[in-house]
């Protein structure tokens, strides 16, 4: 649930004169990203979302993220695509913050994925990780090993509010991984939030991914992890076999894994799994009074962590070689 | 803002092949409409609203707000068309709520009305509630004065935490409203929340009105009283004459007003302000903590009404005869 962010109608028509897009046929908010203000927008040409960049996103970051998916959709990968204004440029001004207009993807979110929906996520993420290849610009993964205890050191003190004896796990987990975190693994451009909320299906087929406004460079195999914990724990807490299996496999025969990546990926999924707690944590002890915004349980993830620490390999996920 | 009611995959799946639609494209919240959620629907067969009535709306008051619009879509008025289901029914069920399918409406709603807006809601107004005419169902105006002392007693004993003396001037004027509310006037189907957010405008020319579910059978120049608040008055909370009196010809020339009408407008714009200062007084006293809506101010309504009460005829909306 978004949309923080009005405008009035002289700033908005000032600032729709700017595109190419015919007369404005609608415009709605919609609950939908929970870091941006985004309208569902329907012009002469066709749909589209326009948003407004709140102030999580950095705007330094925005070129970045629009050009990753002008990029990706240049290759092949059905994602939005940013539209240029009159003058060329993908990014825009609205109501005194940074604004894009990228095309509308059909599509319906699944919320309680089946074993065919990861095995096409698993595929969907391997052309994605192949076809970003050559994309000149480069962003930092702040979110990974680096950027834990930092995010940490914010929460610690209350930590212990989420879960009894939490903080002191979390002080653990961080050595450990500070420790074993793996240097040598093939990286390039990773999504970093394929949740399911960000992939759409028509009829049972995967027919486009959005929201890569966490997109960054970092290991291929990471990326993988992040979907495991998103795609195949089941509401009760336990990862289903079969979906695991599906989403590794589906990986595999698009991007085949190498035997290292093989190995690390408990460690990976490990990873990913502190990475949201952390995030979802902070959330959690910082959300204001009032917000907009039902912060999501940290506790979740942190039962995935422990999950993962009992995996010995990727036998564990159903995979085997 | 709204969108609270979230549902399956599943419950979505039945409810949606209960209807000729074809396959689903897409399906997204919107913040739209403050009392039930709303979902913008595309689907093969075009683009729809879907709506889930939420615990404000009574369930028994359905078959009038329905049955309404498509008696108006049929005499000619552009608002949405309920959708039937297979069965031939208007209403349906979805997440345990009463839920209904209505046509898209393309169109632009103004945040800030300008002269031609006013002319044009005036003259759609009329319109309105000449098309009514032979809507076989009625439904008593809830909101109108009989329903205003109830609600000021639910908020009598706090209503000078919104402004000192509020509430004994309440309640001077609700007894000085109930002697002399008039009786005699023309009734009929009022729209009774025709405010900006809710006609959609397309090149400037009005295109089309939405959200029916205050309608009801009540004095047809009360609607007027309504839009007179809602359309024509200044953010700095003056009057716009120049508004007002385009509003009042715009009616005027499609249905003219009888000279009762004319001659009661101040006490009804008067009346207008009282219900939705009362409405907004409750709300304003009410509103939970954390709640997704940001309860509107009452006190502009309490300005209206005082500027009403200083009107001694319809020359002070700039209107003559």
């Amino acid at each position: 649930m978004a949309v923080y962010t009005d405008f009035s109608d002289e700033e908005f028509d000032a600032f729709i004169r700017g595109y190419d897009l015919g007369a404005v046929l609608s415009v709605k908010g919609i609950a939908e990203g929970v870091e941006n203000s985004n309208y569902l927008l329907a012009t002469e040409k066709g749909r589209f979302i326009l948003t407004l960049y709140e102030k999580r996103v950095d705007p330094a970051d925005l070129p970045f993220f629009l050009g990753l998916m002008e990029h990706l959709s240049g290759r092949g990968i059905n994602c939005p695509l940013p539209v240029h204004d009159r003058e060329g440029r993908a990014l825009s001004r609205l109501a005194n913050r940074p604004a894009a207009i990228v095309t509308f993807l059909d599509g319906v979110s699944v919320r309680r994925p089946r074993t065919e929906h990861c095995g096409a996520v698993g595929r969907a993420l391997a052309q994605l990780h192949e076809a970003a290849e050559g994309f000149a610009l480069t962003r930092r993964n702040a979110l990974s090993v680096a950027g834990w205890r930092p995010l940490f050191e914010l929460c610690a003190a209350r930590a212990d509010e989420v879960a009894i004896g939490l903080s002191a796990e979390i002080a653990r987990e961080l050595d450990y991984l500070e420790a074993n975190w793996p240097a040598d693994l093939p990286t390039g451009v990773i999504h970093a939030d394929l949740f399911p909320d960000n992939v759409f299906f028509l009829s049972h087929r995967l027919s486009g991914l959005i929201d890569f406004y966490f997109a960054c460079n970092d290991m291929l195999a990471y990326d993988l992890g992040i979907c495991l914990n998103a795609w195949c724990f089941e509401p009760d807490g336990s990862l289903n076999l079969t979906k695991s299996r599906a989403l590794l496999l589906g990986y595999n025969d698009s991007r085949p894994l190498s035997r290292d990546e093989i190995s690390v990926l408990p460690l990976l999924a490990r990873g990913s799994s502190l990475r949201f707690l952390l995030t979802r944590l902070y959330d959690w002890l910082t959300v204001p009074d009032g917000a907009l915004v039902v912060p999501k349980d940290p506790v979740e993830y942190y039962r995935k962590l422990r999950f993962h620490r009992s995996v010995s390999d990727v036998s564990g996920y159903g995979f085997d070689l």
